[in-house]
């Protein structure tokens, strides 16, 4: 410091004092932290996490998405939504449909202490994140030409009965626009009428009429297009055994020795079936225990 | 339809019959809507939505960032940042320093009713498309491995002071992180010190003594390290005149004649300077307006 | 108005303005409103009031009420609460014990679309008022010095079993403080102790200690003390037979007739008894029946 | 405990461990306490909390107040919002009128941490136990029938305009009531109308109408009319000199002698006066600085 000289020494004293200002002015600007409210969820309720794409209309447009579906479009909306429940393993199940993925932190979840922005923030910006990241897996020869926007919120269920009302609510959503979306672009596609006048036509319609253009007109029995369409996807985790070989030495060997072991594993998988009966429940009833 | 024999009209029946079903099974579970809650912000309150990386230090270790900062990586951030503002044009003013970024909503924005969910989901998501989406532009070299999270969160700032002090109270934090990074790295990349020895090294110094051992042992002036490093990033709104040559038929001319027409547009720029002194507002007084 | 004069009319023309404007007035300052915010409780959870005497210590000292119970101070409390069932027929159960009351409102309630606020002030002000209104009716002798306050709050919880376990927590409060109250006051009251000396005599004692204390010195069988201070008081509706009155003319007479018609009337009754164990539970299962 | 024999004995054995159990019992219980949720009004906004009467249309006529103000009633609601200022010394300013009544509450007040249930519920239990303590000191020839229940809210206003405009407001409203009752009840009491009829006479009319109808018909100044019921009442604090005798021995005097002291004293006043135009702020600039 001494062969500084005495400007430099000068200089350096106010930038030390500059500096010590500053410390101090950080801790007198802390107070705004006060600021900052607590967003807890309450307890023993379910948490339910719901993404929607943002202008996604013009978006699939942009994008050239094969109407009423694009299989494409879906499947990269589960693979977002598989890597969001592999990121957060407090997520028990997941269900999508359309451009919406809605996800289930259990009511017992204690995850960033319940903190609805934590929990909403964390979702969204992680299946925004994969879903710019895995497009070109699922999209090879449309690349993507904007990154895409994603709102979410946060709605709470005390119950397992609204929790699975919620559910039915979104599938029978899925299942309404799905039959509606099908015949349109029947009209539209294989009929020739412009959208103005199948959506003309269509109004005032009920599901059965829908099912009967459907198979008169197009010969196409609803039932039989891809029940992912129909139904939306549904992801759980599934306990799967991993083998892997491993190096051991064992206490009265000289050398390691490869072997295998296997190890339980909870893997994401995801289902195309109804949520809406009792069966789906019946048939996975660890989905909503404690313990999965 | 008559064609389809007996079974088949048995069969579009009870079809007809369940579609009905769901559609009033729709209406039924919709009452799970009741349960959303409103989370207006306050009116006339200046709203921040911070986001920050999730993991970050892994993140940054696992791809390659230089020590004690990447200007890639900084440079991605406000590259996002800027991606965030176009896209959502009520907010005002953004800051970021090292993995964070700061987003002010003008107080009398009205955007999406103020519900605080719609302002952190809608940023964070596209700040987390963003930074995929761009990220070869800043790291050619250097593939991004994984999709990387965020988390969001909404605090709210009655006064313009309160807000000018959050502002400084962000970069009083950048300062004091970067200039104990700076030594830090300098012992352990030139000095040669392992991280817990440069870490032990460290303990109780002040600002004065750290720009000293800059100094002394590493011939750094800290004042001449990078502004971007030292200060932070901060974005605000330009006014640009854009000039674009457009068709135009004037009344008394027969053809169309090609002019060029200028527009006022509004455009987000980068600075990097001093916020806590009231220079930087006095050099803006439009930032904060209500017009802008 | 002509006879007014000129004078007189201008004043009026102006007053007429200034009217008019306050009027306009209103409307310009009615963007106040959009400050308020909801605060509904969530659906399908037990809405909890509790209503705590503020610095009950000192009232209950100037209004010299006998230690360690003064069973006026009880029932007093008892009949404001039944008072504020009668007025929120909404409220399915209440249990006091000491200078508490909680108010539990049916998870179905819909009163006053659930806001938390209108349950509390509502609760809390109905209490305040009905504590002076029949103060004399339990304290003949002690005139009322001033206008006591209470603060109140409200809890959510979501199942059965949380709510339950609420009432639990408050009664195993009020058998632990009323078992130390008990010794305390007889080792002051009758063993001479000084409070402080109490105070320490207590200190580290469990349960059994006190019990033994009560019975071996002061030969006080705990379970014999008055139930209302051992185990506060529960109110819950009961349906009880009323017989009335009336005045009747039946179709075949010529005259009115006096008869007697029964009504079935909803009455909130008080009782004493444990609430932890299911017994209560099994023995009133209307209690939080919806019907009820 | 040895005289109460072997059966005494294990009863008492039994008892130590059902009190024991009891013990722990609270414990097992007191996780319920996590499900109350922070209500922290915003730091620095000015706090609202309104008192409204519940039902008081019909209290007051069972209470038989006069047409169209009672006097008497507005004295004790004056009264009883001194009484709530006199326990809760950040308020620092009350505006009321008919059946209402509004506190302000400091924005830097931290009065119970700022929670807003207790700000709401001590204000409204104040006023209401007020409500029937001084009841008889305004009305003493009309004894109070039964407790009467209000409710409250909390509003918050960030700026200070924000908390005039809400003060006008409420005056606007005062005023437009009072002008409205006042020609409703002259044209019912004086001009023999029925309410029906007054209701329909005065649809329509505006402010300056109601004046002409007043001075015309019944010879009414409304001008003239009391102040208190066309301005309402505001209660701000007042610093008074309190001379006061006391004991005290001068160092020099050998004994105590009575002298008189003074001391500043703060002191709730009732003022009716124009809230919306700036002259009241003008001429009390301190109601809300932050010393008051």
């Amino acid at each position: 410091m001494l062969k500084r000289g005495f400007g430099l020494l000068k200089g350096s004293l106010l930038q030390a004092r500059l500096h010590l200002r500053r410390e101090m002015a950080k801790s007198k600007f802390e107070y705004v932290r006060d600021f900052e409210v607590q967003d807890t969820c309450l307890q023993n309720c379910w948490v339910v996490v719901r993404v929607d794409g943002r202008n996604f209309h013009r978006f699939s447009e942009q994008h050239k998405f094969t109407k009423p579906n694009d299989p494409r479009a879906l499947l990269l909306m589960n693979h977002c939504a598989k890597n969001v429940m592999e990121e957060i393993k407090d997520i028990c199940l997941a269900y999508g449909q359309s451009d919406e993925y809605s996800f289930i932190f259990h009511k017992k979840s204690n995850w960033y202490k319940r903190r609805a922005s934590k929990f909403m923030t964390h979702v969204v910006s992680q299946f925004a994140s994969s879903y710019v990241f895995y497009w070109n897996e699922f999209f090879p020869e449309q690349p993507i030409l904007y990154p895409p926007g994603f709102d979410g919120r946060v709605v709470l269920y005390p119950s397992v009965q609204n929790l699975k009302d919620y559910l039915s609510w979104r599938q029978a959503d899925c299942h309404i626009n799905n039959l509606y979306n099908t015949v349109f672009w029947a009209l539209v596609q294989k009929g020739g009428l412009t959208p103005a006048q199948a959506q003309d036509r269509l109004k005032g319609t009920l599901a059965g009429d829908k099912n009967e253009i459907l198979f008169s007109e197009f010969n196409i029995n609803y039932n039989k297009e891809p029940v992912m369409c129909r139904k939306g996807s549904i992801i759980i985790w599934n306990k799967v055994n991993e083998i892997r070989k491993k190096l051991i030495k064992l206490p009265h060997e000289a050398e390691e020795k490869e072997v295998e072991v296997c190890r339980v594993r909870n893997q994401p998988v995801i289902l195309h079936c109804d949520i809406i009966s009792d069966t789906f429940w019946e048939d996975h009833p660890d989905v909503l225990s404690s313990e999965s």
